[in-house]
């Protein structure tokens, strides 16, 4: 205790040197597997090393094998950036280490939480009221979705979605033993409802923004089958989620009000850090019949129900903490202006795709990732990712779409701004000509 | 950015000095239900905020709705602090923001992973080689187990365990459809194995260190049944396994070596920040068929295995920097000293209980924990427990054995002394004679 303010004003100043420095890295790391690994000591220490060990050693050793998410030129995947009140945040919920596994255990933890999910609710236009609360992941989100659907309707055990729905709609099918009736997609590669068939379909899965080109399936007609036949309709928005805080996007939302349970999450595009997946839900009765499990030494006098009863964990963290930090330091108008803006950077390098001889676009754009290819073999365009993403310079990652080998240029860092993407730009032509 | 060290210098202080004031506050929150959200802003702020009102309404709305899991003073449930390394590792953790979907997003995130749990594998005394991961909780271990189990066993739908499983057990066993069989126990509040009937059983779910009483199952006996009929053993050790760093202490975890799948968490008993739990498994690939899915978008050419094909989740925090932190910061014998003090501090409780006419054990002690009870009725100790906790001098909870009410004396925070313990039967007495 006597070195923590010490250790604590080295490890801030790290932090700070990192964020202040972090264009100086290549983007992607450039260690082969393993040697990471093969530079770490085989065995722990007997004697207590100093806390300026572990800061040596991250830069010495673990430096290398970091791919930097938090830089500016990180265009693979989806963006996941953490700004600095969330940062900040952290290091609060670390200090105070509240493990919220019934109200009592933390009271504050629990109605943080509910306050803030309902803050959210507010920011992205969703109708009053609605249940919430925060998971690790999406992947979670869909398994408890999934979950509470099966429960509901145990003899129908199939759950439809679009050939572009997220793995995690697979990987919870296979942990819940249902069946995936994957329904055909549009050319926008959008799931077509007049191929929904919803036949012994305990749940349906949208996505609004799917992972390979953030294609917009039609949530309102999808909502409209789901409650004629009683089945469970989940809105995966992830990445896209938080594009509702802008008034002027919030039309690819239509009917997601309508939705039994919707996934956002903060770690994505409202720069919040790993991890903060938001579930929120209209039928949470049904959710907690599913899950809720409460054992004789976790029992109080108080008749509140505990956030633990509605998923899988017991223990939770303080993460409303961060959601809430950030929530307040951007405010709405901070969080509009930072996502209009990765929109317009977005359209920006559309145009740019456009008017240049020998590229082309390979999905409409929604939100703020762009899917383009140089005209030419796969090959030539995964040459051509690989020899970019070698530069160090920028990091984006593919898809395939209709087949083909597809460049995705995905925008949602924190810090990203108009001389990033310019940058991206100029390396991808310079790339493709060498 | 500008303002990034200037706030981070004030979250730092007030850390330091939360820690430094702990045993200031009363230990279990005294707020009444609602409290805290009534005193919360009901809508989010238009404009963004400075960090320095955060840390206010921490002071000033939230801190009477924390429970003080930090306190020395805390002996609830299990014990869950966080030292000093791990809580500036969350710093770091969170100001790097890697998110591990896969090897090429962050090879130290994976590679220290794996080098800290073989770390952590030696200082338990387990066999090489065993695959570990880092999940959130043991609830998601056991979920991972059994779901392996069903897997490599798909006509046996029958998880055995004790009566005194952990709730999550259940849950998980919910989740996966599978029936659960309850083996009494005996006098002991352990597992008899001569009832054992793994008919039809994938899995069975032995215990080192049941919640209630921290009975210690049979695991060499179980083992050998497990091995004999081809049923997957998963020893939960969540709170007791990391007494295993003590050599002294490892006669009860004999035969944990030939299960399938253990679990351990290092933020119970090795003082790392909510969340990190361990899944130790001498069979990867039989949870890698379970889990593994990998969609188009993200397929690398690396020949590497990612440990997102473990589990349910996708995305990884970087928590393996915290337990690799802490390891480091307390060494070996940093972190079989405190271990040996929690232990020595309960058996002296416990002499003091024995010693005391009027109050009686009510389990075996194994490691840290104390069940006892004052000579009377339920509603007496019932109502002990409550002046007890109402004083905010100290928190215990409770637990029923034997169809009566016991009182728990948990013993595990980081920074708990003789002296916290001596005033918690101090008040222990008092209270009863009150």
């Amino acid at each position: 205790m006597s070195t923590f303010r010490e250790d604590g004003a080295a490890a801030l100043d790290w932090v700070a040197h990192y964020l202040e420095t972090v264009t100086d890295h290549p983007v992607l790391a450039r260690v082969d597997p393993g040697a990471i690994r093969a530079a770490l000591p085989a065995s722990p220490p007997d004697e207590a090393e100093p806390f300026a060990a572990v800061l040596r050693d991250l830069d010495e050793i673990l430096m290398p094998g970091i791919t930097h998410w938090q830089s500016p030129r990180y265009f693979a995947y989806f963006s996941a950036s953490a700004a600095e009140p969330g940062i900040l945040a952290e290091l609060l919920i670390a200090g105070l280490n509240q493990v919220g596994i019934l109200w009592r255990a933390s009271p504050a933890l629990q109605e943080l939480e509910e306050v803030t999910l309902d803050w959210l609710r507010q920011l992205l236009g969703l109708p009053d009221p609605l249940h919430g609360h925060i998971e690790d992941g999406a992947s979670s989100g869909l398994i408890t979705a999934l979950a509470a659907a099966r429960a509901a309707a145990p003899d129908r055990r199939v759950v439809v979605c679009s050939e572009h729905t997220h793995s995690s709609t697979m990987k919870a099918a296979r942990l819940l033993e249902l069946e995936v009736r994957a329904a055909p997609v549009d050319a926008a590669f959008a799931l077509r409802p007049d191929e929904l068939d919803l036949t012994r379909a305990c749940a349906v899965v949208a996505t609004v923004g799917t992972t390979s080109s953030t294609a917009v399936d039609p949530v309102a007609a999808i909502a409209d089958r789901a409650a004629a036949e009683g089945v469970w309709l989940h809105v995966d928005a992830a990445y896209a989620g938080a594009a509702a805080v802008c008034p002027e996007l919030r039309h690819h939302f239509a009917g997601w009000e309508r939705a039994d349970s919707i996934g956002v999450n903060p770690h994505k595009w409202l720069f919040t850090p790993m991890d903060c997946s938001v579930f929120f839900c209209r039928r949470p009765d049904d959710v907690r019949r599913a899950f809720s499990l409460v054992p004789e030494y976790l029992r109080g006098n108080e008749d509140v129900i505990s956030l633990s009863e509605y998923a899988s964990p017991l223990g939770r963290r303080f993460r409303a903490l961060k959601l809430w930090a950030t929530l307040r330091c951007f405010g709405r108008d901070g969080l509009q202006a930072i996502i209009r803006e990765h929109v317009r950077l977005a359209a920006l390098f559309e145009d740019w795709v456009v008017a240049e001889p020998g590229w082309e676009l390979c999905a409409t754009r929604h939100f703020s990732l762009v899917c383009f290819r140089k005209v030419g073999s796969d090959e030539e365009n995964e040459a051509i990712m690989r020899r970019v993403n070698d530069s160090g310079e920028i990091f984006l990652s593919h898809t395939k779409l209709g087949g083909r080998f597809v460049l995705r240029l995905a925008i949602g860092n924190v810090r990203t701004n108009e001389a990033d993407v310019a940058l991206a730009w100029d390396v991808l032509r310079r790339e493709a000509d060498g």
